[in-house]
């Protein structure tokens, strides 16, 4: 263990005693009454276990919670502060909570660095204050953190806004409020579970490289997943990045690609996005994994959350459609994979187990008359096979004479006692939406076309290999 | 018009005055129930006008109706034979509807050609009794057709298996049954609305090329979709093409393109996939536009049904989060599009119309607070800016004050008025699934990532451009 001090130092972001929500107020979708109802509700739902602690000057008592006038009137146990106050009384706040004690601060408020002079030099005294006083700081100008486990949700977006997304192992870090806000309302919908999600806006000091030194260390995160437009300190983020992916797989969405991209960018969040090359070796030097969009990053974490790592890049294909079957061999060209060449064993065995026209090969084609029993045959032999180091299972629901109950038990049970990763496509509608839901409680990741399917492999793939080259070295 | 004949030919798969279904049986699940059973549910709801006829020698009545024991009985106003009897059957019943008359046959059933020898010898004698008399044939071994504004419908699945989209101006051609079911399935759920499905399977007669033909003079179908594996007659698929994309836009999904799909195809439908290349060069010099998934198709095809054509390649953006932006922005440049430079006017109107912190630009940012007024001053900027050719709007209707009913009426209005397409991107959770379906109604498309959008009207902008080079020659 190489560095707890930064486990001690974010753990109150995460799991605070007591938080303190400055500028809380009694104004129905104000940020800072979005922000204590979230705790609120948490915390009458037995999720948050901490205390609250609403502070505002004009205020006794907010729906039964006392309320301090100021943060020299805060309990001694409050041990995170949220700040949702105009920009130019932050810094003096921050002095208070620095004389308080108070070790960890997530500064909503926006008006700073991204409009100017002025807020630069509002940052930079806040910052001050911050080092000065062993001060850790989330933002300014952002939306926080969100982690269902604990209760803590400082995302300032309504319920009826945005939905929230249920616990799981991924832990999403987005350098953007708007796109953070946008994907945990469609990880909720996609049934995609999110442990911690952190968005750091101006991120005046907690970083990129100080999350995944965090997440090293913590136990409900499988795979950590970035939205990131400029990283400022280089070689920080270099250093954390070869120490997490060590023990823990990261996807990065780094946008600002193109002239047309670093240009926006720019505008967005000031960040100098940097000739793009430099960030493809960069990742491909501390092994982290590229995204292309969020759909790809989501895909590869889903595959992360609920998959053994691949020993090798031969894949192995099962499906009941062969059109399915073809586009799916393409895309193990395109990212880079292998085709499986199966054992005679298999072929054999598949042979008499199939009727003749079911067709026995890579892809093995269960065809459209298909029962679950056929599937069950196909993926015994090709988790046997020796030659098939991860396989993807195609299920078109649609096939008449297929049992969805039957099928998706297989799928269960084998992923589970296999060693080898097993990743579903099912393409369709209302039903295929039910039982893919079903599946992926089971823990298989069901992809919605071939494609996505591969894609997702190819970064269990890619990551295997970067460990196994990190123990040759 | 050049061939009417086409149309006289194949209008009776798609609006027949009496089909006939050869193999009805009252056996539930059974293809020839299934089939029957469509026909007779679309006539009770007043979708199908034609008469049913079903034929079997063993039955007297299903479900009120007669059943005929031969095709010999079958009334004169047949125009219509769908075949769901074993193979061995097919070539017999094929000379009876040929002494009948009937000039149009569906035949469903399996074990043709893709099972060797034997079934080719009878898919010759079939194409010969076709021939002979002047008969059309789609399959054999197929889903056949669907038609939601004619309720003609063959498709074998029932609806507790597969869900069937509501009708549309996109048709969709497929190689793959099983395929071609999933994906009405998948449009079902994706309210994407579809014309005209043809899945033809072996194609022994009537192939991409008729049907290329058949839907120039369609006038509910805007545009032309296709799965395909392979092409058999390569000459006639080119003429065929180049005489439709003059006039529709015509989207190809084409598997087989690497080594590893290539096998596969071949021994999915025994096409000889073809070098990719020479592909490539037949839809470049067509104007077909190609598509790399289905979901491209797709996204495609909802532009062209739903969007007017673009002058020029130069995208304007507007967006209410910049993480957002700079994905779109990215995208423009990835797909070959260019950002719009916009004129003096509208970056001072914008300036005069727009809070201090909006960010007036290509992309022009609305940012978090922003209310549906901000986006109507910039999406009436970009549409009046003779420098923008095609306008994204991305809206993520997580932010706190933007009233959704009303940016929805606002997008609605202009798509509707501007002469420059307009496509929207909603990311997140059920609320912008539902907003999303209430724009798409409205005629606006709108897709669920960033890259996604500009990928879709790259292909607008593809098509325009083919259209153009033909009027130069």
């Amino acid at each position: 263990m190489e560095n707890p001090k930064i486990v001690e130092e974010l753990k109150p972001f995460f799991e605070p005693k007591a938080v303190a929500i400055i500028g809380a107020t009694n104004k129905k979708g104000k940020v800072g009454n979005v922000i204590f109802e979230n705790f609120k509700r948490n915390k009458e739902q037995g999720i948050f276990k901490g205390n609250i602690y609403p502070v505002n000057p004009k205020l006794d008592e907010i729906e039964g919670y006392r309320v301090y006038k100021s943060v020299k009137e805060l309990p001694d146990d409050t041990d995170l502060a949220v700040i949702a106050i105009p920009a130019p009384f932050v810094p003096n706040t921050m002095r208070e909570i620095a004389e308080k004690g108070i070790k960890a601060v997530v500064i909503i408020t926006g008006g700073f660095g991204e409009l100017g002079e002025e807020g630069k030099k509002m940052e930079e005294e806040i910052l001050q204050i911050a080092k000065e006083n062993g001060i850790r700081v989330i933002g300014p100008n952002c939306v926080g953190v969100y982690v269902p486990d604990t209760g803590v949700d400082t995302v300032f977006l309504p319920d009826e806004k945005m939905d929230r997304p249920k616990s799981g192992p991924i832990a999403f870090v987005s350098q953007s409020g708007a796109f953070a806000a946008a994907m945990l309302d469609w990880a909720a919908l996609a049934g995609i579970g999110i442990g911690k999600m952190v968005s750091y806006g101006n991120k005046i000091d907690v970083d990129d490289a100080d999350l995944m030194d965090y997440f090293i260390y913590d136990d409900s995160i499988k795979v950590v997943t970035f939205y990131i437009e400029g990283v400022k300190d280089g070689r920080k983020f270099i250093e954390a990045a070869k120490r997490i992916t060590k023990v823990k797989p990261v996807i990065a969405l780094k946008s600002g690609r193109t002239e047309y991209g670093a240009k926006a960018a720019s505008s967005h969040t000031g960040s100098l996005a940097g000739t793009d090359v430099i960030y493809d070796a960069v990742f491909k030097q501390t092994g982290i994994l590229r995204a292309e969009d969020f759909e790809h990053m989501f895909d590869v974490a889903k595959a992360f959350a609920k998959c053994k790592l691949p020993k090798g890049d031969r894949v192995g294909i099962i499906t009941d459609g062969g059109g399915a079957g073809v586009m799916a061999s393409d895309a193990v060209a395109k990212f880079g994979l292998r085709m499986a060449e199966l054992s005679e064993e298999t072929i054999k065995y598949l042979k008499e187990h199939f009727p003749p026209h079911a067709v026995v090969g890579n892809p093995t084609d269960v065809v459209g008359d298909t029962d679950a029993q056929r599937y069950k045959y196909a993926i015994e032999a090709f988790v046997n096979d020796p030659n098939v180091d991860a396989i993807i299972v195609i299920v078109l629901f649609q096939v008449p004479l297929l049992d969805e109950d039957e099928i998706v038990e297989i799928l269960a049970e084998y992923a589970k006692k296999s060693e080898k990763p097993i990743l579903a496509v099912a393409m369709g509608g209302k039903k295929t939406e039910k039982y893919a839901k079903i599946l992926e409680e089971k823990g298989v990741p069901v992809y919605p076309t071939p494609e996505r399917g591969v894609r997702a492999l190819a970064g269990l793939v890619q990551y295997a290999k970067y460990l196994e080259k990190l123990k040759g070295e």
